[in-house]
């Protein structure tokens, strides 16, 4: 039976798995969820994920929510497949260090910076500048610190490219349509980073299913 | 060489460490950092943790932060110490999905309730009544999905306690000293589970700790 993921082209969590299977050159069916509609509310949702979010997937008769944990999963249970995006004993529990920074430091700033930059512009609400203003000053701390790893390590977790890095893609290309790209720019070490990491063949087939839509 | 825990036994995030490394009966070195003088901010620390914040840790020449992070390491590297607190294979998928329900989910909430109704009155500052509420119909809903699993698993990850239980204890104990607790105790599934789990012996020593300072 193949895999399958409920969610949505343009959820950014719906593309980090998207991402990790494609690096792990996996088959999987992609079931869209009607967000507008809001089926992620109802019974038959709930059912694969009770918090009624995107994205849900199944492997077999296991289901599973929670992006990163449905791409720990991938890398873990096909870690014979494709691309190794972890790596065993103590080098990985420095991946593991940069997962977390992921979700914990660089996430939570992203989705802000998205929701004023481009959700509110959107939505015909305004952008509050303050906001804007205080989050790219912690988002540049944060990527100060990035610009230190990665002038000791090639990559976040290790010396190769692992889902510490593929996690970013999502929210950290969503930005890159948006001011908050300087901050990125103005560093070398992350820049080259994100050069290297966004041209995978993996992420070019994500943003080809997002470019369909 | 022992492995040295930085941090403060106030922290919720160093006090999930504390809990993992009792539960695996292993011996560590607590190094107290001086929040209030701003340790976490100067360089020796920020060798550490280049985030400044606590915990860090420290295993032979190994340094890690982001606490979650500590903990699985902890779990895996000492898999044969102590309590069991992940499992192989397809069961930790599970486990993973409830890790990051934690982490994505439940803690945001909390932290922000303990803001408003421990933090800000102990600061001077005004609670937001507003902002309490929200968050509360927030908790509550999250805390109807633990129900409902609960009434399918003993415990959140699978039918033995796991780390994805112990991630919640700190900032789920620290609410027990406010209103929130009867969001806790409203529905019995949940109420069962924080019993037990608060009852582990390596919890009672992390509160000793805390209670010594």
């Amino acid at each position: 039976m193949v895999m399958k993921v409920y969610g949505s082209v343009l959820s950014t969590a719906t593309m980090r798995v998207f991402a990790a299977l494609y690096e792990k050159d996996l088959e999987f069916e992609f079931v869209p969820v009607d967000l507008r509609a809001g089926e992620h509310k109802k019974e038959h949702f709930l059912a694969l994920n009770p918090f009624g979010q995107i994205p849900a997937f199944e492997d077999g008769d296991l289901k599973l929510f929670e992006s990163r944990a449905i791409s720990q999963y991938i890398a873990h249970v096909y870690a014979d497949k494709g691309t190794p995006l972890v790596c065993e004993g103590k080098p990985m529990a420095t991946v593991g260090v940069w997962l977390d920074v992921e979700a914990h430091q660089f996430e939570p700033l992203a989705l802000k910076l998205r929701r004023e930059l481009l959700y509110k512009p959107r939505s015909g609400m305004a952008t509050d500048a303050a906001v804007v203003e205080e989050t790219e000053a912690k988002l540049a701390k944060v990527l100060d610190v990035y610009e230190a790893r990665l002038s000791q390590s090639k990559y976040l977790g290790c010396d190769c490219f692992t889902l510490a890095d593929l996690h970013h893609l999502p929210a950290m290309t969503t930005l890159m349509g948006t001011p908050v790209k300087k901050l990125f720019g103005a560093r070398p070490k992350v820049s080259a980073w994100l050069a290297d990491i966004s041209a995978r063949p993996a992420w070019a087939k994500v943003l080809a299913m997002r470019n369909q839509q």
